[in-house]
């Protein structure tokens, strides 16, 4: 019985496991279902849920939900087939991977989701530095007031995500100053998990200049993101999952 | 409860049925199983299957696997909405929907799947006209036995199904001549049930010219191949089904 994926190739969790099972060479089926509402169109902000979307796991008995417990479970029970580093070769190399899986959870994942989130809500040429707006006009005046409260919220969550982003990316440029990938000198679960909201970064302008702006950051992008398996997770997502784009 | 469809958009038979749901703006979801073998890959025409591909359709306690029933069912139970002349106001109109698809399940479907499968087996360069190839060499010549064989077997099946669809196709162009449509001044189930098959003909330059060399064929594949819903089918189509390209 193959491994059987359900969820949609659009979301990150969904992707971060596709990923892992690419990168492996599991056999897998991957279930969609993709909801259709007649002509009508959804703002593309409503598409985008900020955390978490529908992903479930079936491998044989075992059934999990979580994205990162499923990339530790693929690792390790097909540590003898594709690409054998995913989890390191030892306990110590483990330890490391397992140290930057979790500031992946705990620090990357959400502030990323929510930036993200907000710049699918901002027009792409509203400025974003608050303060330069604030004295020349803040840029939501005149909008309806429904619309300018979400707007400033957006701007809130934008400005919130950046700052705890750019904390954190310090950080990363500083290790990648030392060591090629996150967990050392191999691609990693580590580096794997963070490519599903990496990608979505580095695919607008206004947030891919974290990455940009961070020498070390942008080398280990460009060579995480140039895998042949994130590239077929990124085929994958192409078509639009719930939507045709007119 | 939504109408469900379990199938891939790029099977024919899925297609036919996604276009009606899209012309009579039915909520749905579509539930699709792709299968991913590692990095091992497909010749194109294994993926094609030459007739009938798994298809299930749900609607409350309906459940259909045959696509034309499907369309009948669709367009008398949601006649209300969306495009409403798919099936015609009256009988005398659906006598006539029905005598053409039914020429379409029956005349149509199975030489053109046939060109289509066989012309994905063979090589694009490969003369297709048997008569003039035999004078300066059988194209399949100086091949492995096997493929040799199993070339011969195709170029047959793509000269048996050019010659029936040559025929059916000089029908069509002198009812083309009177009417807009197949059943008349409409678009119906009769052209709608048409465009999987059409359309994969209409892909590949060599089979192409069976719609091209006819004036009012042409017309009419410009015209149903138009429209919105089918584009979005179109756009469904268009990851690959079960093998990222690489």
């Amino acid at each position: 019985m193959p491994v059987k994926v359900f969820g949609s190739p659009t979301s990150a969790e969904v992707a971060r496991v596709l990923a892992c099972l690419f990168e492996k060479d599991v056999e897998f089926q991957l279930i969609r279902v993709d909801s259709f509402r007649g002509p009508k169109r959804q703002p593309n902000y409503l598409k985008l849920q900020p955390r978490g979307e529908a992903l479930t796991f079936e491998d044989g008995e075992v059934t999990l939900v979580e994205s990162r417990k499923i990339l530790r479970h693929i690792a390790d029970k097909y540590k003898n087939q594709g690409y054998k580093d995913l989890f390191g070769p030892g306990a110590l190399e483990r330890a490391s991977i397992e140290q930057w899986l979790q500031t992946e959870a705990q620090s990357f994942d959400v502030p990323s989701a929510d930036m993200v989130y907000s710049l699918a809500y901002l027009p792409s040429d509203m400025p974003l530095d608050g303060k330069k707006a604030n004295t020349g006009g803040f840029p939501s005046a005149g909008m309806h007031p429904a619309h300018r409260q979400k707007t400033e919220e957006m701007l809130q969550l934008f400005e919130k995500s950046r700052k705890e982003l750019g904390k954190l990316l310090d950080i990363y440029e500083q290790r990648l100053d030392q060591e090629e990938y996150l967990a050392g000198n191999k691609f990693t679960l580590a580096d794997l998990s963070h490519l599903p909201n990496a990608d979505r970064l580095a695919a607008d302008p206004r947030s891919a200049r974290l990455i940009e702006s961070r020498k070390n950051v942008s080398r280990w992008w460009y060579t995480i993101s140039g895998r042949d398996p994130w590239k077929r997770v990124k085929e994958l997502q192409r078509p639009p999952s719930a939507e045709a784009p007119f």
